[in-house]
Protein backbone atom coordinates (compact mmCIF):
# COMPACT_ATOMS: atom_id res chain seq x y z
CA UNK A 1 0.00 0.00 0.00
CA UNK A 2 1.44 3.33 -0.87
CA UNK A 3 1.26 6.47 1.20
CA UNK A 4 -1.48 8.01 -1.04
CA UNK A 5 -3.68 5.51 -0.16
CA UNK A 6 -4.34 7.44 2.94
CA UNK A 7 -4.81 10.94 1.51
CA UNK A 8 -7.86 12.55 0.03
CA UNK A 9 -8.49 15.69 -1.90
CA UNK A 10 -6.44 18.62 -0.70
CA UNK A 11 -4.77 16.72 1.63
CA UNK A 12 -0.60 15.66 2.38
CA UNK A 13 1.94 14.06 4.18
CA UNK A 14 3.70 16.31 6.65
CA UNK A 15 7.24 14.28 8.31
CA UNK A 16 7.38 15.23 12.02
CA UNK A 17 11.15 14.48 12.02
CA UNK A 18 11.21 12.57 14.62
CA UNK A 19 12.00 8.73 14.77
CA UNK A 20 10.01 8.54 10.99
CA UNK A 21 6.67 9.63 12.07
CA UNK A 22 4.28 11.64 9.58
CA UNK A 23 0.57 13.14 9.56
CA UNK A 24 -1.63 13.69 7.65
CA UNK A 25 -3.22 17.48 7.01
CA UNK A 26 -5.10 19.41 5.05
CA UNK A 27 -4.08 22.99 4.62
CA UNK A 28 -7.85 24.09 4.09
CA UNK A 29 -8.96 22.83 7.63
CA UNK A 30 -6.56 23.09 10.28
CA UNK A 31 -2.52 22.60 10.22
CA UNK A 32 -0.46 21.88 13.22
CA UNK A 33 1.30 24.90 14.92
CA UNK A 34 4.55 25.99 17.10
CA UNK A 35 1.85 25.63 20.17
CA UNK A 36 1.47 21.69 19.59
CA UNK A 37 5.11 21.06 19.46
CA UNK A 38 5.89 22.92 22.34
CA UNK A 39 3.01 21.21 24.45
CA UNK A 40 4.63 17.65 23.49
CA UNK A 41 7.97 19.37 24.70
CA UNK A 42 6.58 20.29 27.63
CA UNK A 43 4.34 17.15 28.77
CA UNK A 44 6.16 15.18 30.97
CA UNK A 45 4.59 12.13 31.49
CA UNK A 46 6.02 8.70 32.30
CA UNK A 47 6.96 5.24 29.72
CA UNK A 48 4.08 3.56 31.22
CA UNK A 49 1.34 6.07 30.86
CA UNK A 50 -2.07 5.72 29.54
CA UNK A 51 -2.76 9.26 27.62
CA UNK A 52 -5.85 10.83 26.52
CA UNK A 53 -6.08 14.03 24.05
CA UNK A 54 -9.37 16.09 24.68
CA UNK A 55 -10.09 17.40 21.16
CA UNK A 56 -7.39 15.96 18.98
CA UNK A 57 -8.28 17.20 15.81
CA UNK A 58 -5.49 15.94 13.45
CA UNK A 59 -4.17 13.35 16.14
CA UNK A 60 -0.98 15.69 16.35
CA UNK A 61 -0.45 15.42 20.02
CA UNK A 62 -0.80 12.08 20.34
CA UNK A 63 1.46 11.68 17.15
CA UNK A 64 4.03 13.57 18.74
CA UNK A 65 3.61 11.97 21.99
CA UNK A 66 4.23 8.19 20.40
CA UNK A 67 7.09 9.45 18.15
CA UNK A 68 8.94 11.03 21.22
CA UNK A 69 8.05 7.48 23.16
CA UNK A 70 5.96 9.75 25.98
CA UNK A 71 3.77 7.43 27.21
CA UNK A 72 2.50 3.79 26.62
CA UNK A 73 -0.81 4.14 24.64
CA UNK A 74 -2.48 7.13 23.59
CA UNK A 75 -6.37 7.56 22.89
CA UNK A 76 -7.51 10.87 20.82
CA UNK A 77 -11.11 11.70 20.95
CA UNK A 78 -12.33 14.83 18.44
CA UNK A 79 -15.64 15.46 17.61
CA UNK A 80 -15.42 16.33 14.41
CA UNK A 81 -15.68 12.72 12.38
CA UNK A 82 -13.66 13.85 9.04
CA UNK A 83 -11.25 15.12 11.58
CA UNK A 84 -11.24 11.88 13.42
CA UNK A 85 -10.98 9.93 10.36
CA UNK A 86 -8.00 12.08 9.22
CA UNK A 87 -6.35 10.91 12.21
CA UNK A 88 -7.82 7.46 12.44
CA UNK A 89 -5.93 7.55 9.22
CA UNK A 90 -2.48 9.00 10.19
CA UNK A 91 -2.34 6.48 13.21
CA UNK A 92 -2.17 3.41 10.37
CA UNK A 93 0.00 5.81 8.25
CA UNK A 94 2.57 5.33 11.10
CA UNK A 95 1.66 1.65 11.82
CA UNK A 96 1.23 2.37 15.83
CA UNK A 97 -2.71 1.39 15.50
CA UNK A 98 -1.98 -0.91 18.68
CA UNK A 99 -1.41 1.22 21.18
CA UNK A 100 -3.26 4.43 19.69
CA UNK A 101 -6.57 4.96 19.01
CA UNK A 102 -9.00 7.57 17.72
CA UNK A 103 -12.45 7.95 18.85
CA UNK A 104 -15.14 10.29 17.52
CA UNK A 105 -16.88 11.93 20.14
CA UNK A 106 -18.19 14.50 22.34
CA UNK A 107 -15.03 15.82 25.00
CA UNK A 108 -18.59 16.92 27.22
CA UNK A 109 -20.37 13.47 27.12
CA UNK A 110 -16.96 11.58 28.72
CA UNK A 111 -19.27 10.51 31.53
CA UNK A 112 -21.36 8.18 29.30
CA UNK A 113 -18.76 6.77 27.81
CA UNK A 114 -15.30 6.48 29.67
CA UNK A 115 -14.74 5.40 33.29
CA UNK A 116 -13.94 7.71 35.64
CA UNK A 117 -10.05 8.02 36.48
CA UNK A 118 -9.19 5.51 33.74
CA UNK A 119 -5.94 7.52 32.34
CA UNK A 120 -2.36 8.93 33.57
CA UNK A 121 -2.58 11.76 31.84
CA UNK A 122 -4.72 13.89 30.15
CA UNK A 123 -3.48 16.82 27.27
CA UNK A 124 -5.10 19.46 25.35
CA UNK A 125 -4.75 22.11 23.01
CA UNK A 126 -8.12 23.08 23.25
CA UNK A 127 -9.88 25.85 21.21
CA UNK A 128 -8.49 29.21 22.54
CA UNK A 129 -11.25 32.04 21.59
CA UNK A 130 -14.42 32.25 23.02
CA UNK A 131 -17.27 31.83 20.81
CA UNK A 132 -18.55 34.52 19.11
CA UNK A 133 -15.07 35.77 18.92
CA UNK A 134 -13.28 36.56 15.29
CA UNK A 135 -15.33 35.98 11.42
CA UNK A 136 -18.43 33.59 12.75
CA UNK A 137 -18.43 30.46 10.56
CA UNK A 138 -19.20 27.73 13.31
CA UNK A 139 -19.53 24.95 10.10
CA UNK A 140 -15.79 25.85 9.44
CA UNK A 141 -13.53 22.85 10.87
CA UNK A 142 -10.51 26.00 11.67
CA UNK A 143 -13.20 27.79 12.94
CA UNK A 144 -14.39 25.30 15.66
CA UNK A 145 -10.20 23.98 16.12
CA UNK A 146 -10.44 27.96 17.68
CA UNK A 147 -13.38 28.67 19.48
CA UNK A 148 -15.33 27.32 22.04
CA UNK A 149 -18.06 26.31 19.47
CA UNK A 150 -18.06 22.67 21.00
CA UNK A 151 -16.31 22.95 24.30
CA UNK A 152 -15.57 25.21 26.75
CA UNK A 153 -12.69 25.60 28.96
CA UNK A 154 -14.54 24.70 31.63
CA UNK A 155 -15.39 21.38 29.44
CA UNK A 156 -12.35 20.60 28.29
CA UNK A 157 -11.21 21.07 32.78
CA UNK A 158 -14.34 19.42 33.72
CA UNK A 159 -13.45 16.01 31.22
CA UNK A 160 -10.03 16.00 32.33
CA UNK A 161 -10.98 15.72 35.78
CA UNK A 162 -13.35 12.98 35.22
CA UNK A 163 -10.95 11.13 33.32
CA UNK A 164 -7.71 11.31 35.64
CA UNK A 165 -6.98 8.90 38.56
CA UNK A 166 -5.39 10.79 41.61
CA UNK A 167 -2.04 12.13 41.17
CA UNK A 168 -2.66 11.97 37.01
CA UNK A 169 -1.66 14.91 35.17
CA UNK A 170 -3.09 17.50 32.88
CA UNK A 171 -1.46 19.26 30.33
CA UNK A 172 -2.80 22.25 28.16
CA UNK A 173 -1.43 24.78 26.15
CA UNK A 174 -3.25 28.27 25.97
CA UNK A 175 -3.98 31.45 25.96
CA UNK A 176 -1.87 33.93 28.29
CA UNK A 177 -4.89 36.15 28.82
CA UNK A 178 -7.09 33.48 30.06
CA UNK A 179 -4.64 32.27 33.08
CA UNK A 180 -6.43 33.61 35.52
CA UNK A 181 -9.48 31.78 34.56
CA UNK A 182 -7.85 28.62 33.54
CA UNK A 183 -5.92 28.35 37.41
CA UNK A 184 -9.31 29.18 38.71
CA UNK A 185 -10.98 26.78 36.52
CA UNK A 186 -8.30 24.09 37.13
CA UNK A 187 -8.45 24.48 41.04
CA UNK A 188 -12.13 24.46 41.07
CA UNK A 189 -11.94 20.61 40.04
CA UNK A 190 -9.15 20.04 42.11
CA UNK A 191 -6.69 19.40 39.45
CA UNK A 192 -3.82 21.79 41.13
CA UNK A 193 -1.50 23.97 38.90
CA UNK A 194 2.01 22.43 39.57
CA UNK A 195 4.21 23.52 36.25
CA UNK A 196 4.03 26.41 34.05
CA UNK A 197 6.24 28.61 31.75
CA UNK A 198 5.44 31.12 29.35
CA UNK A 199 6.22 31.26 25.89
CA UNK A 200 7.15 35.05 24.00
CA UNK A 201 7.94 35.55 20.29
CA UNK A 202 11.04 38.02 21.32
CA UNK A 203 12.14 38.49 24.92
CA UNK A 204 10.68 42.20 24.29
CA UNK A 205 6.97 41.12 23.70
CA UNK A 206 4.37 39.52 25.83
CA UNK A 207 3.83 36.41 25.93
CA UNK A 208 1.19 34.29 23.49
CA UNK A 209 1.40 31.00 24.70
CA UNK A 210 1.31 30.07 28.66
CA UNK A 211 2.08 25.69 28.85
CA UNK A 212 0.26 24.14 32.10
CA UNK A 213 0.26 21.46 33.87
CA UNK A 214 -1.93 20.45 36.74
CA UNK A 215 -2.04 17.20 38.29
CA UNK A 216 -5.02 15.44 40.17
CA UNK A 217 -5.62 16.51 44.31
CA UNK A 218 -2.14 17.78 44.45
CA UNK A 219 -0.81 20.19 47.12
CA UNK A 220 0.04 23.71 46.34
CA UNK A 221 3.55 24.74 44.87
CA UNK A 222 3.82 25.73 41.20
CA UNK A 223 6.94 25.56 39.60
CA UNK A 224 7.47 28.39 37.02
CA UNK A 225 9.72 26.94 34.28
CA UNK A 226 12.36 30.00 32.76
CA UNK A 227 10.13 32.02 30.13
CA UNK A 228 10.81 30.39 26.32
CA UNK A 229 11.49 32.96 23.93
CA UNK A 230 10.70 32.02 20.44
CA UNK A 231 13.61 34.18 18.02
CA UNK A 232 16.58 35.73 19.47
CA UNK A 233 17.72 39.57 18.25
CA UNK A 234 18.69 38.08 14.76
CA UNK A 235 15.40 37.35 13.73
CA UNK A 236 16.50 33.66 13.80
CA UNK A 237 15.14 30.89 16.33
CA UNK A 238 16.43 30.49 19.94
CA UNK A 239 18.98 27.82 20.28
CA UNK A 240 16.07 26.16 23.12
CA UNK A 241 13.26 26.17 20.22
CA UNK A 242 16.21 24.76 17.33
CA UNK A 243 16.53 21.99 20.18
CA UNK A 244 12.77 21.14 20.80
CA UNK A 245 12.39 20.94 17.17
CA UNK A 246 15.21 18.91 16.99
CA UNK A 247 17.61 21.30 14.71
CA UNK A 248 20.52 20.95 17.34
CA UNK B 1 15.78 69.59 63.39
CA UNK B 2 18.67 67.59 62.08
CA UNK B 3 17.86 64.16 60.34
CA UNK B 4 19.85 62.43 63.10
CA UNK B 5 17.31 63.16 65.41
CA UNK B 6 14.69 61.04 63.76
CA UNK B 7 17.43 58.28 63.88
CA UNK B 8 17.73 55.33 66.95
CA UNK B 9 19.98 52.83 67.76
CA UNK B 10 21.69 50.85 64.15
CA UNK B 11 19.35 52.88 62.18
CA UNK B 12 20.69 54.55 59.10
CA UNK B 13 18.59 56.89 56.38
CA UNK B 14 18.79 55.70 52.54
CA UNK B 15 18.02 57.60 49.96
CA UNK B 16 16.06 56.53 47.52
CA UNK B 17 17.02 58.10 45.00
CA UNK B 18 13.78 59.92 43.32
CA UNK B 19 12.75 63.41 44.12
CA UNK B 20 15.22 63.17 47.52
CA UNK B 21 12.88 60.75 49.36
CA UNK B 22 14.99 58.99 52.01
CA UNK B 23 14.10 56.35 54.36
CA UNK B 24 14.66 55.10 57.52
CA UNK B 25 16.32 52.07 58.17
CA UNK B 26 17.46 49.10 60.65
CA UNK B 27 19.79 46.88 59.14
CA UNK B 28 19.08 44.36 62.25
CA UNK B 29 15.61 44.52 61.12
CA UNK B 30 14.55 44.82 57.31
CA UNK B 31 15.77 46.40 54.31
CA UNK B 32 13.99 46.77 51.50
CA UNK B 33 14.83 44.34 48.26
CA UNK B 34 14.32 44.64 44.71
CA UNK B 35 10.95 43.43 45.40
CA UNK B 36 9.73 46.95 46.87
CA UNK B 37 11.40 49.09 43.79
CA UNK B 38 9.53 46.61 41.34
CA UNK B 39 6.74 46.25 42.61
CA UNK B 40 5.88 50.30 43.01
CA UNK B 41 7.61 50.91 39.13
CA UNK B 42 4.89 48.15 37.67
CA UNK B 43 1.92 49.29 40.29
CA UNK B 44 -0.35 51.68 38.03
CA UNK B 45 -2.53 54.03 39.61
CA UNK B 46 -4.23 57.31 39.03
CA UNK B 47 -2.75 60.19 40.00
CA UNK B 48 -6.05 60.88 42.30
CA UNK B 49 -5.72 57.75 44.04
CA UNK B 50 -6.26 56.65 47.68
CA UNK B 51 -4.11 53.94 48.13
CA UNK B 52 -3.32 51.63 50.88
CA UNK B 53 -0.51 49.54 51.32
CA UNK B 54 -0.61 46.47 53.67
CA UNK B 55 1.86 45.58 56.19
CA UNK B 56 3.87 48.45 54.99
CA UNK B 57 6.71 47.38 57.22
CA UNK B 58 8.93 50.36 56.71
CA UNK B 59 6.68 52.54 54.80
CA UNK B 60 9.01 51.82 51.97
CA UNK B 61 5.97 51.27 49.29
CA UNK B 62 3.76 54.47 50.40
CA UNK B 63 7.40 56.31 50.09
CA UNK B 64 8.08 54.81 46.89
CA UNK B 65 4.48 55.69 45.35
CA UNK B 66 4.93 58.99 47.11
CA UNK B 67 8.26 59.72 45.56
CA UNK B 68 6.80 58.89 41.73
CA UNK B 69 3.97 60.88 42.33
CA UNK B 70 1.69 57.39 41.97
CA UNK B 71 -1.44 58.39 43.93
CA UNK B 72 -2.27 61.66 46.24
CA UNK B 73 -2.64 59.89 49.49
CA UNK B 74 -1.15 57.36 50.79
CA UNK B 75 -1.72 55.05 54.16
CA UNK B 76 0.65 52.39 55.64
CA UNK B 77 -0.89 49.82 57.99
CA UNK B 78 1.89 47.91 59.88
CA UNK B 79 1.11 45.79 62.77
CA UNK B 80 4.52 45.79 64.36
CA UNK B 81 4.48 48.76 66.78
CA UNK B 82 8.26 50.02 66.30
CA UNK B 83 8.15 49.45 62.53
CA UNK B 84 4.82 51.09 62.01
CA UNK B 85 6.90 54.15 64.59
CA UNK B 86 10.22 54.09 62.10
CA UNK B 87 7.85 54.24 59.28
CA UNK B 88 6.43 57.09 60.61
CA UNK B 89 9.39 58.94 61.50
CA UNK B 90 10.25 58.32 57.41
CA UNK B 91 7.15 60.51 56.52
CA UNK B 92 8.11 62.72 58.66
CA UNK B 93 11.79 63.22 57.34
CA UNK B 94 10.23 63.16 53.68
CA UNK B 95 7.93 65.97 55.24
CA UNK B 96 4.29 64.26 53.91
CA UNK B 97 3.09 63.98 57.06
CA UNK B 98 -0.32 65.51 55.65
CA UNK B 99 -0.49 62.92 52.88
CA UNK B 100 1.12 59.74 54.08
CA UNK B 101 -0.15 58.35 57.05
CA UNK B 102 1.41 55.10 58.95
CA UNK B 103 -1.37 53.25 61.20
CA UNK B 104 -0.32 50.61 64.01
CA UNK B 105 -2.60 47.79 63.60
CA UNK B 106 -3.65 43.87 62.28
CA UNK B 107 -4.92 43.64 58.58
CA UNK B 108 -7.53 41.23 60.35
CA UNK B 109 -9.27 43.58 61.69
CA UNK B 110 -9.50 46.11 59.01
CA UNK B 111 -13.44 45.57 59.12
CA UNK B 112 -13.26 46.84 62.41
CA UNK B 113 -11.05 50.22 61.62
CA UNK B 114 -11.45 51.30 58.33
CA UNK B 115 -15.00 51.77 56.13
CA UNK B 116 -15.58 49.11 53.11
CA UNK B 117 -14.90 50.49 49.44
CA UNK B 118 -12.56 53.39 50.78
CA UNK B 119 -9.59 52.89 48.78
CA UNK B 120 -8.97 53.81 44.96
CA UNK B 121 -5.78 51.20 45.42
CA UNK B 122 -4.40 48.54 47.65
CA UNK B 123 -0.85 47.67 47.49
CA UNK B 124 1.03 44.78 49.04
CA UNK B 125 4.88 42.81 49.57
CA UNK B 126 3.41 40.28 52.02
CA UNK B 127 5.40 37.79 53.44
CA UNK B 128 6.16 35.32 50.90
CA UNK B 129 6.51 31.89 53.36
CA UNK B 130 4.00 30.23 54.96
CA UNK B 131 4.19 30.05 59.18
CA UNK B 132 6.59 27.26 60.17
CA UNK B 133 8.79 26.98 57.31
CA UNK B 134 12.65 28.38 57.66
CA UNK B 135 14.29 29.08 60.99
CA UNK B 136 11.51 29.57 63.71
CA UNK B 137 11.63 33.07 66.08
CA UNK B 138 8.31 34.05 65.65
CA UNK B 139 9.23 37.28 67.75
CA UNK B 140 11.97 38.30 65.31
CA UNK B 141 11.26 41.45 63.47
CA UNK B 142 12.63 39.87 59.94
CA UNK B 143 10.79 36.62 60.54
CA UNK B 144 7.63 38.39 61.04
CA UNK B 145 8.47 40.29 57.81
CA UNK B 146 8.97 37.32 55.78
CA UNK B 147 6.91 34.77 57.09
CA UNK B 148 2.82 34.37 57.35
CA UNK B 149 2.85 34.68 61.09
CA UNK B 150 0.63 37.71 61.29
CA UNK B 151 -1.11 37.31 58.22
CA UNK B 152 -1.64 34.74 55.26
CA UNK B 153 -2.42 35.19 51.87
CA UNK B 154 -5.96 34.59 52.17
CA UNK B 155 -5.90 37.52 54.92
CA UNK B 156 -4.26 39.69 52.86
CA UNK B 157 -6.62 39.31 49.86
CA UNK B 158 -9.56 39.27 52.38
CA UNK B 159 -8.33 42.68 53.92
CA UNK B 160 -7.79 44.35 50.26
CA UNK B 161 -11.18 42.87 48.93
CA UNK B 162 -12.84 44.96 51.63
CA UNK B 163 -10.93 47.96 51.43
CA UNK B 164 -11.55 48.88 47.69
CA UNK B 165 -14.24 50.36 45.68
CA UNK B 166 -15.33 48.72 42.64
CA UNK B 167 -12.75 49.01 39.58
CA UNK B 168 -10.19 49.97 42.71
CA UNK B 169 -6.80 47.62 41.85
CA UNK B 170 -4.87 45.38 44.17
CA UNK B 171 -1.41 45.03 43.50
CA UNK B 172 1.41 42.53 45.26
CA UNK B 173 4.57 41.12 44.58
CA UNK B 174 4.91 37.44 46.02
CA UNK B 175 6.60 34.10 44.61
CA UNK B 176 6.02 32.45 41.54
CA UNK B 177 5.88 28.92 43.58
CA UNK B 178 2.67 30.25 44.94
CA UNK B 179 1.27 31.98 41.59
CA UNK B 180 -1.77 29.28 41.37
CA UNK B 181 -3.07 29.59 45.01
CA UNK B 182 -2.59 33.65 44.41
CA UNK B 183 -4.82 33.59 41.48
CA UNK B 184 -7.41 31.01 43.19
CA UNK B 185 -7.45 33.77 46.33
CA UNK B 186 -8.30 36.52 44.28
CA UNK B 187 -10.90 35.22 42.20
CA UNK B 188 -12.66 33.80 45.04
CA UNK B 189 -12.84 37.16 46.97
CA UNK B 190 -13.51 38.71 43.65
CA UNK B 191 -10.49 40.62 42.77
CA UNK B 192 -9.86 39.87 38.72
CA UNK B 193 -6.39 39.30 38.12
CA UNK B 194 -5.88 41.68 35.32
CA UNK B 195 -1.99 42.06 34.85
CA UNK B 196 0.90 39.78 35.38
CA UNK B 197 4.98 39.84 35.52
CA UNK B 198 6.99 37.54 35.95
CA UNK B 199 10.70 38.75 37.11
CA UNK B 200 13.48 36.35 36.51
CA UNK B 201 16.96 36.26 37.77
CA UNK B 202 19.04 35.58 34.60
CA UNK B 203 17.18 34.65 30.43
CA UNK B 204 17.55 30.82 31.66
CA UNK B 205 16.85 30.81 35.32
CA UNK B 206 13.36 30.27 36.81
CA UNK B 207 11.44 33.75 37.77
CA UNK B 208 11.77 34.15 41.46
CA UNK B 209 9.42 36.86 41.82
CA UNK B 210 5.66 37.59 40.33
CA UNK B 211 4.15 40.63 40.36
CA UNK B 212 0.06 40.61 39.59
CA UNK B 213 -2.58 43.29 39.79
CA UNK B 214 -6.15 42.51 40.15
CA UNK B 215 -9.29 44.36 39.64
CA UNK B 216 -12.15 44.65 42.05
CA UNK B 217 -15.25 42.99 40.17
CA UNK B 218 -13.67 43.16 36.58
CA UNK B 219 -14.62 40.68 33.94
CA UNK B 220 -11.93 38.37 32.68
CA UNK B 221 -9.02 38.94 30.11
CA UNK B 222 -5.18 39.54 31.89
CA UNK B 223 -2.46 41.17 30.03
CA UNK B 224 0.57 38.94 30.89
CA UNK B 225 3.60 41.65 30.54
CA UNK B 226 6.78 40.74 28.83
CA UNK B 227 9.11 38.45 31.72
CA UNK B 228 11.70 40.72 33.24
CA UNK B 229 15.56 39.79 33.22
CA UNK B 230 17.23 41.23 35.90
CA UNK B 231 20.78 40.65 34.79
CA UNK B 232 22.07 39.93 31.59
CA UNK B 233 24.71 37.33 29.93
CA UNK B 234 27.22 39.82 30.48
CA UNK B 235 25.97 39.92 34.62
CA UNK B 236 25.38 43.29 34.65
CA UNK B 237 22.05 44.54 35.07
CA UNK B 238 19.90 44.60 32.35
CA UNK B 239 18.85 48.55 30.47
CA UNK B 240 15.08 47.91 31.71
CA UNK B 241 16.46 47.24 35.21
CA UNK B 242 18.60 50.08 35.19
CA UNK B 243 15.68 52.18 33.80
CA UNK B 244 13.65 51.03 36.54
CA UNK B 245 16.31 52.15 39.07
CA UNK B 246 16.12 55.45 37.67
CA UNK B 247 20.19 54.88 36.77
CA UNK B 248 19.44 55.22 32.54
Amino acid sequence: MTDTTFLRENERIDDLEINGFRIIQNPFSFCFGMDSVLLSDFISIKPAAKVLDLGTGTGIIPLLLAAKGKGKEWTGLEIQPEMAEMAERSVRLNDIQDRCHIIQGDLRTVRENFSPASFDAVTSNPPYMKEGSGLRNPQDTKYIARHEVTATLEDVVSAAAYLLKTRGSFSMVHRPSRLAEIIEVLCRYNLEPKRMRLVQPTSDKPANMVLIEAVKEAGHEMKVLPTLVVYGKDGEYTKEILEIYGKI
